[in-house]
C-alpha cells in the first residue's frame, strides 16, 4: 500500500478539476466592515472588500455584542473548561438555551458547538432513537443534515428541490405505521429560494411525520424578532424541530435546536456530538446573547439588508449580468464552470480589491459554479454600482468569453 | 406512530438506571480560579471550588490569553463570518496552524471546531480516501474516535486496551496488502493511564499500518514544550497524525490535526465536517495562539500540575480512599454504582461546596461510575486536605455504605 501515492492522487483530482481550494487570508477591520486586510500573496495587508460574509447583518461587529464579549472574558475566562455535563455548563449557557427557546416559540433549546453539529448530531440521534424510520430529505440540503442522515442509519428518501408533489408521492408510498421524520432548509443559501414550509407541514400532518427544519440562512433575518421564515410565515408552532446557527447572522459561532422538552431532552441525553465535547465559550455564548437578544427588538439591521440585497440584484440585472432568481437575500452569479469562477474572483481581488469567494462542487452541483454576494447593511449603493461596474468590465474580458 | 411516547420511554430509561444528567449552574471566577459560583437551587450563586474543570493548567484565566482574545475582540469583531473556504479565514487561523504544526515537528496542521470534531472529521474522511482499508481502534477510544471510525463505513478490529500482544494478532490476520490505521489514545482520561506509544509505532511499522494519536488531554500537559505524551517519549516523528484539542490543557475551545502536507491537505478538501461549518472565532483562535506560545517556553504549569495530581493521589491513598492507579495528571476515584456516585457528588457540593461531577455510562464502562479530581496548579494543599476530609466523612456515612 503507498499511502503517499493515494493522498498525492486525492490532491491531483482536485488540481484537474480545477477545484482545489486555496484559503485567502484575511482579517476584517472591525468598526468598518465590510472593509477588511488581506494578506496573500502582497508586501503587506491589502485593503479589500469583503463581498461574500454570512455575518448578513454585521452582527458580528456590533458593540453590544463586543462589549458583552469582553465583559464575559474578564469575568469568567476564556473557555468552558468541560463538556456540559463535565463542569462546562456556565449561566450563560442555560440563559442562552432560554432566549432561544422564546425566539422560536419552543419549550426548549439545546447549543451545539456549531450549526453543523446541531445537524449532524441531532439527526443522527433522531434515526437511532426510532426504530424504523424513514427520512425524507431535500436534495438541496446542506453538507450537515446529509451526514447526520447517513450516520442516522435508517432508510432515507431523497425529494426533489421544494417539490411537494414528490415528497408526497415518497410519504404515501412507506407503511402508514413507520415513524417519518421531513428534512428541509428555509433559506437555500446557494439559490436564495425558500421552503414552503406550511405545506410541507401540511403533508407531515396528513402522512403523520416529524419536521425539522434548517433555518441557519434565515434566523436573525426574518420575522419580527428574527426567528426566521417559520416565524415570518407564522407556522414555527407546526415545526417539530427548528435548527440555527450563531455564526451568521448572529454574528459569532455555535449551533443549536428549539424544539418540545421532551425532544431536547433526548438529544440532550443521547447524542455524542452534543454529549463527548468541551461546551461553547462563555465567550462566545454572551455575545451571542446580547445578539439574539438586539435582533429581537431591532428590525434595522434586517431592513437595510434587505434594501441592500434588492437593490444589488436590480443594479446586476439592469447591466445584464447573469444574476439568478433568489427570493431572499441571498445575491447569486451564475458562472458555471469552476476554472472561470475562479479566474473572475481572482481578477476581483487583485485588481479591484474586492472578496468575493467563487463556489464550487460540492458546494453546489457541477456546471453550475458561481459568485455568491451577501451585501450587508454597509455596503452603499457607492461601492454597489463599482462592483457592477467591475463585472460588467470582467464579463467583456476575451479570457472570460473565450472560456465560456 | 407514537412519538411523543418514544422520546418519553427514553428519558424514563435514564432515571430508571439512575444516570439522567442534571448539569449544574456554574460560573468560574477568573483571576481565582478554582473559585467559582454555583447558581442551582439556591438563593443567589453560592460560592464553590472546581475539582473537575479539564482546564487542567488554568489557561483559561491566564492574563496572556485574555489579553490576545480582547485584542482580537477590538481588532477584527465577534465571529469569522464564514467557512474557511468562504470567508472566514483569517491570519490568526493560519498562523496558529503553523505554531500547532511546529509544536508536533509536523510539516502541517488543520483547525476543526472542536477535538470531537476533529475526531470524527478525520477518521471518517481516511476511511474513505483508503478504499478497503482497515481501522484498529483500542477500546476505551473516545465517543469521537468511535464516530469518526463508524462514519468512514470501513472494516473495524476493536483491540483490547494497551494490548500489544492483541493488537498484533489483528493485524497480523489481516491482508498485508489492505490499508491499515492504528487509531489510539495516549492519555486516556477516565483512567489516567498511557499508551505504549513507541511499541505501537513498532507494530505500524512491522504491519505497514498508519498511525492516529489522540493527545487531547496530553497536548500543553507532558513534553518539554507541551508537546504532548508523544514529544514526552520523543517518537512524535513516528506517529502519522497527532489529534488534539485547544479546549483543555490550552484553556479556550477548537481541535486540530498535525500531519504531513499531502495528508492535511487531504482532510481540508475532502472532510465534510471541516469544510462546511463556519470556522473558529479568531478571538478563540487569538487566545489559543498565546496559550499554546506561552506553554512552549513554560514549564512551570505544567511541572506545578503534575506536584499537585501526585500529592492529591498520595493523600488519597494514605487516607485509605480507593483512588484509581493513574500514570498521568488524572485522579480517578472508584465509586462503582451511578446512584452512589451521584450521591457523593451531591453531599460534596451541597454540604463542602465541592464540585465534582460523578461519571457515567456511557463516558465509563457500567459498574466502574466514579469521581475524577483534576487538581491543577491553583489547587494548593489545604484545599487538598479539607477535601480529602470531606470524602473519608461522605464515605464513612451509613446511607453510603449501604448502598455499597
Ligand atoms: C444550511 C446550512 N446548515 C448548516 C450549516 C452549518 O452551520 P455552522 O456554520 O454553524 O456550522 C450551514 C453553513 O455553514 C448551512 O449553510
Ligand atoms: C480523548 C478525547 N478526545 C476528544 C475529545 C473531544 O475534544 P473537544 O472537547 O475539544 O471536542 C475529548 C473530550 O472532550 C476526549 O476526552
Amino acid at each position: 500500500m503507498d499511502y503517499g501515492r493515494v493522498f498525492a492522487g486525492a490532491i491531483e483530482r482536485l488540481h484537474e478539476e480545477g477545484r482545489y481550494r486555496v484559503f485567502i487570508d484575511i482579517l476584517r477591520n472591525r468598526g468598518s466592515y465590510p472593509n477588511a486586510r488581506c494578506f496573500a500573496g502582497h508586501n503587506g495587508p491589502k485593503p479589500i472588500t469583503v463581498w461574500c460574509s454570512n455575518d448578513y447583518l454585521a452582527m458580528g461587529q456590533h458593540p453590544k455584542v463586543i462589549a458583552a464579549m469582553e465583559e464575559a472574558l474578564h469575568d469568567v475566562g476564556a473557555g468552558s473548561g468541560g463538556t456540559r455535563n463535565i463542569g462546562g455548563n456556565t449561566h450563560y449557557h442555560i440563559d442562552l438555551e432560554h432566549e432561544l427557546a422564546d425566539l422560536h416559540g419552543k419549550e426548549a433549546a439545546l447549543l451545539f458547538t456549531s450549526g453543523y453539529v446541531s445537524n449532524e448530531a441531532t439527526l443522527s440521534t433522531l434515526g437511532k432513537l426510532l426504530p424504523g424510520c424513514v427520512i425524507f430529505s431535500d436534495e438541496l440540503n446542506h453538507a450537515s443534515m446529509i451526514a447526520g442522515i447517513r450516520n442516522a442509519g435508517c432508510e432515507k428518501r431523497v425529494w426533489r428541490h421544494n417539490d411537494l408533489a414528490h415528497l408526497e408521492e415518497l410519504l404515501a408510498a412507506e407503511d402508514p405505521a413507520a415513524p417519518k421524520l421531513i428534512a428541509f432548509e428555509s433559506v437555500y443559501s446557494m439559490d436564495g429560494d425558500i421552503a414552503p414550509i406550511a405545506a410541507i407541514c401540511d403533508l407531515a400532518n396528513r402522512y403523520h411525520a416529524l419536521t425539522y427544519l434548517d433555518e441557519v440562512h434565515a434566523v436573525g433575518m426574518y420575522g419580527p424578532r428574527g426567528g426566521g421564515i417559520s416565524e415570518r410565515d407564522a407556522v414555527a408552532g407546526r415545526v417539530t424541530i427548528i435548527e440555527g446557527t450563531l455564526g451568521k447572522a448572529f454574528g459569532v459561532m455555535g449551533g443549536y435546536i428549539a424544539a418540545d422538552r421532551a425532544i431536547v431532552d433526548c438529544i440532550r441525553s443521547y447524542a455524542p456530538g452534543f454529549i463527548f465535547t468541551t461546551s461553547l465559550s462563555p465567550v462566545l455564548v454572551a455575545g451571542v446573547l446580547a445578539s439574539v437578544r438586539h435582533l429581537k427588538a431591532s428590525s434595522e439591521e434586517r431592513d437595510a439588508q434587505q434594501a441592500a440585497a434588492a437593490l444589488l440584484k436590480t443594479l446586476m440585472a439592469d447591466a445584464g449580468l447573469p444574476v439568478m432568481a433568489s427570493e431572499s437575500h441571498i445575491v447569486p452569479l451564475m458562472v458555471g464552470c469552476p476554472m472561470r469562477a475562479k479566474r473572475v474572483s481572482d481578477i476581483l481581488l487583485a485588481e479591484y480589491g474586492v472578496y468575493v469567494q467563487p463556489i464550487n462542487y460540492p458546494t453546489v452541483p457541477r456546471g453550475t459554479e458561481r459568485l455568491r454576494f451577501t451585501p450587508g447593511p454597509a455596503h452603499d449603493e457607492t461601492m454597489m454600482r463599482e462592483l457592477v461596474a467591475a463585472l460588467v468590465e470582467i464579463w467583456g474580458r476575451d479570457e472570460l468569453r473565450a472560456a465560456a
